[in-house]
């Protein structure tokens, strides 16, 4: 027999145990499931590139690192590569993605977008027909996100050394005055928003693969963030925190939010915006949407003072109608996502093992 | 019968033919022609990505872009992926290429590195020990430049869908006030400098393939320039413009020079700094060393009156002990690069067609 207490204390070691703990690099081989954004690319990260680059702008693993200028004024640093097959999916290209992707990247650490660079790896063979539609989407993706792109490389690989193309990106932005979100402003009772619904890209994706004995009308919601992040935060200055809810979902932005911050991330099942196509998609194939990953969507930590005027300007605006309050911030148990469920119960949302969609980006 | 005036239009006619005219985009399909840095690189570069992403910065076609931003500070931003076969090699590896590369493109735009990006895409299968040696010689690479890695992203994608690892660097950094280098600065009369021995790093990859029945010890030559751009700077403030001739070789370097100048770039081929191994590995395989690859060397245009002030500078750099004034700007004929060879002569110095040594960096 065992008190109460000592039951708490056990439960909460048991917490312990995971909560905060990035997981330990042990495989000896790159697989899959080091590039998911999940458990693997977390110990991947820690255990190979912070380890040798060691740097506390680093070390933040934001989606940009602050570059402080001589003259006081600060940029924002990005870069992603994109690997997405097939190269064109309905609703967009990997051309839309390399342009968002960045720019989102840069928008969600509060940066206004400016400039990108763009560096092709190209296999042998590659139409160049099908280069340009590309290359067409990410000149379309860049006038629509206000940036431009000034500098680039191409390389040529053999047949057989690449899958088509690989695009990366990296991009500058400005940080205006006084502009500071970061992770370790987020206090309990603060409130989760999302800016729409969640899911489309990665099953868009997916489907578009044709392995699937499915088919459903769903699009990619591939589209630059920074209208969207810029309305928040002129209604809601306070904002603590935001991310693009790409590879892993919003599950796992939600494990870095909870790990980052020393808090607990409650969300309601009920609340999340998810369009009954990919609902039904995500059912049938057994994938939660929660892990799926999105190209146009954010969470945003907001005061709970500003979360009906946070909520109202995302709505206002043309990508933002589905907009949802999602969840709130609680002080316990640190480090833990938990998911209140449309039964009145609740349920633990752990950081992505594995890889269910594999290059989806 | 002609007279001597009419003769000359004839023979300034059809130079005019190739200069200047950058080449037109004729294919269907991408080839590792388009990614060699030469004719057809131009044509790609031309008839894609100009085309569609048109924009005063991209126009240059320099190495890096220039920034302005709201200070009036001035950044430069750069990028490059790195795709070299195999990827360790004497002398270096991918990740040395992959900060160095970046860093000197920096460098040569008169921009002080500070800040890289990295991004990587991997074959699932990749050694994670071998992953570790990578990002240790980039950590070294970095320490050695100044520069900090600041921020990146991993990619990982199936078996056969890349060729070990791809690495793309992107860097910022800051232009001193008042430092402006332009090939519209560069004058008839100017002096062309090479910071050291050619050659080195495309042949040292082409034998490191092992594909060859020749054995020679050549090292690349990886390695950061910017430590030698400032010694340079300080001793020839009036230096018009500079290049990192990685590739292409100087060969391509100077053709760029003189289209972008429209001047004639005349060099002396008993002037070229050329380590005995790398001349007699060339000459085995017929392979010229003017457009064989380097990454550790750049071309400087000097003005007249600073050029022995530069050559002694670069020549109490550690680095820069072989360097070189290897030729001298003419005002005709514009576009054009020659060639003053051993035995009297002179030939010109096409840009390079096809690509004799793929993924060298």
């Amino acid at each position: 027999m065992s008190t109460a207490a000592e039951r708490e204390d056990r439960v909460l070691d048991r917490i312990g145990e995971f909560r905060k703990r990035r997981p330990r690099l042990l495989d000896t081989v790159v697989t899959l499931a080091h590039g998911a954004g999940g458990k693997s690319s977390a110990a991947l990260v820690d255990g190979v590139f912070l380890e040798a680059f060691r740097n506390p702008e680093l070390e933040q693993l934001g989606d940009a690192a602050v570059l402080p200028l001589p003259s006081g004024e600060r940029l924002a640093f990005s870069t992603d590569s994109y690997v997405v097959a097939p190269m064109r999916f309905p609703g967009g290209s990997i051309g839309n993605l390399a342009v968002h992707g960045t720019v989102n990247d840069l928008a969600v650490s509060g940066a206004r977008p400016q400039w990108l660079s763009a560096a092709f790896v190209i296999e042998e063979g590659l139409e160049i027909g099908l280069l340009q539609q590309i290359v067409a989407d990410m000149r379309e993706s860049a006038l629509n996100a206000g940036v431009q792109i000034v500098t680039g490389d191409t390389k040529v690989v053999g047949k057989g050394a690449a899958d088509g193309m690989y695009i990366s990106t990296a991009g500058v932005g400005v940080i205006p005055e006084g502009r500071a979100l970061s992770a370790t402003k987020v206090r309990p009772g603060d409130r989760i928003l999302v800016s729409g619904t969640i899911g489309e890209h990665g099953m868009a994706v997916m489907l578009a693969r044709g392995e699937l004995a499915i088919e459903a009308d769903i699009d990619s919601d591939t589209a630059p963030v920074n209208g969207m992040v810029e309305a928040l935060l002129a209604a809601a200055p306070s904002t603590r925190w935001m991310r693009d809810a790409t590879r892993g979902g919003i599950g796992t932005v939600c494990n870095e939010l909870a790990q980052n911050a020393d808090v607990a991330v409650i969300l309601d099942e009920n609340r999340l915006p998810i369009l009954p196509q990919v609902l039904g998609a995500c059912d049938m194939l057994g994938i939660d949407p929660i892990y799926v990953a999105n190209e146009g969507k954010f969470i945003a930590v907001v005061a709970p003072d500003e979360a009906d005027a946070a909520l109202a300007a995302l709505r206002a605006h043309p990508q933002g109608t589905a907009a949802e309050l999602i969840g709130e911030v609680m002080a316990d148990p640190q480090g833990i996502v938990a998911l209140r469920t449309s039964f009145g119960g609740s349920r633990i949302v752990d950081m992505l093992v594995g890889d269910p969609l594999p290059r989806i980006c």
